[in-house]
């Protein structure tokens, strides 16, 4: 992204970007067929539950005034919103913790005044969100987003991380309270006997435990070895709702040998009370705060506003890494200013304004890469079989796939070339087939094995498109209604439920993976390689990478412990914003350009930029898992959701000592998986028909060698033609 | 074994082939040093739990007479002698639960006379004992044990899980007892008031789970990622007693807010008590019993020695498995001679006897292949890094480690030839080397990763001593002083350590290895293939297996249910003898011969065979996990200890339509692999350099098909020089 700060350029420019794709973003959508729900189901648990959970939290906090009706109306609204005429239709939004926490500061401090009081609260935080409004106006016709290409992977890794840690910590202490008697009751009730507190509790570790683990489980159900294929699927698509809906029935089961009360369950209030809609029309009460106040509320609108900036920005940012290859533009300018309105809207409403969320988002677009990925797997398994039986050869039946795959993909203008990525695969194919001598002879199961071949052609891509989220919105909405079946979770479910969310988003972050590789053993470095592909661990030495891992660690501990202060704690983010100047200015004199680059590449600091050429990049992207084993991508893909390889990173990424000449080829992950770790790609045994074509893999004493690149297969099969 | 019915033939052979070892069977033990103690305390644990337990049950079922002190006292006894001067030290003795049942019923009986009573229960057990004994001397002396070998691996199969099955149902029932008021206790106590009945029960669930999840977890440490070596070992090793202390400290977190009694805890007798030795001078009531009384106890002695006779053998089968590679020979039938005596003295000091058990006997067998194999593997290291040192070349390299390797073996005048394994290895690799030009070079770290190296040229081998054994039996002999602190671990505890051994014997099994197979996808099944190396999977059509294994287990569910039967239950061995006659006669008519073979060889059945040349043997034992991956092997070896591969079978294993000449061939598990399933060592990558500098990996047309073995450079290294 070009720096400019030309006011309103950038929401054009994202307005011109996201308008291109919007009809697709549709037809996409609809086109997926039911198979939209899987990541729709999952997306809809994973932002209805801690929503649900904040607004517990902030009845408690506000006296009742906002409860999670409030916030469940939020989130929908919000989210149905966006997901219409959004920009970043990935990108999932809803109130989140910070929203709570400055809530509940500004509630204390409301109620204590007696011109404002707990009556004019809410019309008060309507002042609050009409600042916050203006000042997102204006960061967001200003260009501020401008400069989110200076959030390194360091910022925004470590705020998702700081995030988990706040989500498990959430969880240990729901988990912990069960134990105790909850403050808003009344403390005489049988279940909260020293006994019965006691049964609560050891019943909500078994219902937390239990909820986590299968549903730890089940999201690795595709690649069980037992049961078919289809249940495997279901159960990867659907297990974690599933899950919830076992473990709140198992809780059930002792209904008749324990007390109302055990285990304790959601306390949501009745949506159809008398109460419950007041805060609708607190625009009318606005003109009753006095004057000083409205003034007053630049303040915290401030904080509000610099929260959103950065929250909305990486949560975006996140959901759209380099690792997904993304065709469809991002728009974080366009997003910023339609974010405003939306906080004046739920401002004047009397609810609490949604962001986006971490990690919802990111997981929002993992769920889509495995969708995309099974519906351009069925189509090509389908295709394949059909040429098979019309006895095609292995070149009609190229052509075949081919032409399926161009289908599939989204027609915009921009990606006309998209579908080369097949043709060149189909090229190298047949030259292998030809080699082998069979190129015309009708092609059986026996020598082509559909859905493994299949697997190995698929790249990683992302079904990109507006349906998903405007259905998990509108179920979100959904769930005001279904309040009374809500109540019937057990709390201790939404504590595991927490943990999982925690320990979901972990994988994939290269920050928590360089946290673990401190702690692996010497000998078994390379695995980490062979699991995230992480070129650093081959190109910056070990000294370093902890150095810099304990940096940063340090740093998320500060972080993390700011937000225990009581009302600082709602400044964190300006904690992480602090991490720009300190990863442009501090952190190189302590480190390597070089290995700075490959740990956290940050754009400003690359060579002059190469002529960007999409369609380049998208033969890059379409043969990033090539060699792959097929059951290693589906597992990668769909194994928690976080674990999808960097398939290509469309700058310079990499440094010291190799000798490549064309810096395109450093840009395949392909390449450097290969070149720099062939001790892994030999383990795996390098299935792929292509590297047997083409040549004897190299002998053991040249493996460690990266000077070999030019002659290996595939790095040569990486320069574009 | 050859069916020999002279008498007292098999005892002699027994105790010849004994006699030659019986020096070395010590000199081993001592000679591993401090690490004896990680199988021993694993055996120690295994053995002790289910003997507590049982004295438990026995203490309720006889009303005080015999408690866990008894059982304690005899598991201790029986394996101190049997491991002194039993035939195969690998055998561990214990009370059983059959035993257990016997003496119920016998008590039942006894206490309903009024000429014997309770007071003269024990002298009457000491009748039956006497009969027991006489039984088992003339079993074993008429050599009753050489039909061992139509005990085929259906039958020992079908009695493991069985076990397995029982030690699982245990687990469960003890749970469930965890909501209820034990029988014995008084139901006026706090802790049997229903909220804390409840909180009891789920406090057993999250200890018996914690324990179960973390023991299996724990056994799997070795191949962890995270903390060094020697932690890894460590927790691999005694994990799972550290796991047991571990969940018996937290069982007492929330000591200060329970009241006494909650969780449950052992309730053993305190050995100090007058009435606790009463059983030792029960000889001198035995001439009080009534004559008919006398001659009565034939009967249940009759169905002791069958149950005896089929128990012990089994165990000593299971615990010396073809896969385990042993070096030192068998000895049923002086173990039988043995355990009759053992029986007799059992009886006349009035405590129950011992025999051998299952799981623990084949798990203390695994336990000492993983010693083995870590002794043989740190020499090698340490031998391999000094001659590197001193800057040898790769010749040099092997004749050292091969010297060590030599030094490491059991001295024994059979196996004069057993260190040819590696020699023949290092033939074949300075030929490699030969090859690769640097044949006299000095090698160092680069050329050669000792640690990988050295793990892929061990084969799967037991450390064969008495040490152990006499180590955990007298272990047990001390847990009677340790009784209060025993007192302290929580039953909750001890039925995870149930579930835990039901669940630690089932790996390797392959009858239950064929029921998970019914269960997987068709397109995974050859990950079965490369996990168990099970033939099988290639040779025999998926429609057979599935019906053998469905006939096996409608018959094992039939045993189960014939344990319910109140007293017929105890027959339960005789339906599984019966599957002799069934295998040998019935099956014959709906398999085919070949696939029988290969499902559940029989030697009876086979062709007739090869000279017996224990050096070929030996080579192709040692030659056995040659192209492993050093790092997959040290799973497979250690991961739950089930899991050793199958590394030779002397015998034919197969048949069906495999073009290979030289049936020598077909025994290697190494040539069933690679031949077999290349799609396999294809995904392990083949890092071995002997494969690579052999030739290129096949072309992909020539995968499937079997006929290009008699090429592969792995199937003609087999073949004996």
């Amino acid at each position: 992204m070009e720096e400019t700060f030309v006011p309103f350029r950038g929401i054009k420019n994202d307005l011109q970007g996201r308008l291109l794709c919007y009809k697709q973003d549709w037809i996409g959508g609809f086109r997926a067929g039911f198979r939209i729900l899987a990541p729709t189901t999952y997306i809809f648990f994973a932002s209805a539950i801690p929503v649900i959970s904040f607004g517990e939290q902030l009845e408690i906090n506000t006296e009742g005034v906002l409860t999670a009706v409030q916030t469940l109306a939020s989130t929908a609204v919000c989210g149905i919103i966006h997901s219409i005429i959004g920009g970043q239709p990935l990108l999932i939004l809803g109130v989140a913790e910070p929203t709570v926490i400055m809530y509940t500061f500004m509630f204390n401090f409301a109620k204590e005044r007696p011109d404002l009081g707990r009556d004019l609260f809410l019309a008060w935080t309507g002042w609050v969100c009409v600042w916050t409004a203006l000042l997102l106006f204006l960061l967001s016709v200003l260009g501020a987003c401008s400069i989110i290409n200076r959030f390194t992977r360091v910022a925004g890794e470590l705020f998702g991380l700081l995030i988990s840690m706040l989500f498990m910590q959430q969880a240990i202490k729901g988990l912990v309270e069960e134990f105790r008697i909850p403050k808003r009751e009344n403390p005489n009730l049988t279940a909260f006997i020293p006994s019965w507190r006691f049964a609560n509790g050891m019943f909500a570790l078994v219902l937390s435990f239990g909820l986590l683990l299968t549903a730890l489980r089940s999201r690795k159900a595709r690649s069980w070895r037992y049961g078919t294929g289809w249940l495997r699927s279901f159960i990867a698509d659907y297990g974690v709702p599933l899950m919830v809906l076992v473990w709140t029935a198992v809780s059930y089961i002792p209904a008749g040998s324990v007390p109302k009360g055990i285990p304790r369950r959601l306390l949501s209030p009745n949506p159809w009370s008398p109460g419950a809609y007041e805060n609708w029309t607190v625009i009318k009460d606005m003109p009753n705060v006095p004057i000083l106040y409205i003034i007053g509320a630049f303040i915290p609108a401030t904080m509000i506003a610099v929260l959103y900036y950065f929250d909305h920005s990486v949560a975006s940012q996140l959901a759209q890494q380099k690792e997904f290859n993304l065709r469809k533009p991002a728009s974080f300018h366009y997003d910023l200013l339609l974010l405003g309105f939306l906080t004046l809207m739920c401002g004047l409403i009397g609810i609490p304004p949604s962001n986006g969320v971490i990690p919802q988002s990111p997981m929002h677009t993992k769920s889509l890469a495995t969708l995309k990925h099974q519906l351009l797997r069925n189509r090509l398994v389908l295709t394949a079989r059909q040429s098979m039986r019309k006895n095609s050869s292995l070149g009609q039946l190229y052509g075949n796939m081919q032409e399926a795959y161009q289908q599939m993909q989204t027609p915009l203008i921009y990606q006309e070339s998209s579908a080369r990525g097949l043709k060149e695969l189909k090229d190298s194919t047949i030259q292998l087939a030809s080699s082998m001598g069979n190129i015309d002879a009708p092609v059986d199961e026996t020598v082509f094995d559909v859905e493994k071949e299949i697997d190995d052609l698929l790249p990683v891509e992302v079904k990109e498109q507006r349906l998903s989220n405007l259905l998990q919105a509108t179920m979100v909405g959904g769930c005001v209604a279904a309040m009374p079946l809500l109540k019937m979770i057990p709390t201790s479910v939404l504590w595991g439920y927490f943990a999982f969310m925690a320990i979901e988003s972990l994988p994939g972050n290269q920050f928590w993976e360089r946290i673990l590789l401190l702690f692996t053993a010497p000998s078994r470095r390379y695995k980490v390689l062979e699991d995230y592909h992480a070129t650093f661990v081959e190109t910056v030495p070990f000294k370093m990478i902890a150095m810099f891992t304990i940096f940063q660690t340090i740093y998320l501990l500060i972080c993390f412990g700011i937000t225990w202060i009581p009302l600082a704690g709602v400044l964190f983010p300006l904690m992480i914003m602090l991490l720009v100047p300190v990863r442009q200015y501090l952190l190189p004199k302590f480190f390597k350009g070089a290995h700075l680059q490959d740990l956290d590449a940050a754009e400003y600091e690359e060579a002059p930029a190469l002529p960007f050429n999409l369609a380049t990049e998208t033969e890059l992207g379409a043969r990033a898992s090539f060699a792959e084993d097929g059951e290693i991508l589906d597992e990668l893909v769909t194994r928690s959701r976080g674990e999808i390889r960097r398939t290509y990173s469309p700058k310079i990424t990499s440094s010291t000592g190799t000798p490549a000449k064309d810096p395109k080829i450093l840009q395949s992950p392909h390449f450097s998986e290969k070149a720099y770790s062939p001790r892994i790609s030999e383990l795996r045994g390098e299935k792929s028909p292509r590297s047997i074509g083409r040549g004897p893999s190299s002998p053991r004493t040249g493996e460690t060698k990266p000077s070999k690149l030019g002659t290996s297969p595939s790095a040569s099969a990486s320069t574009p033609k």
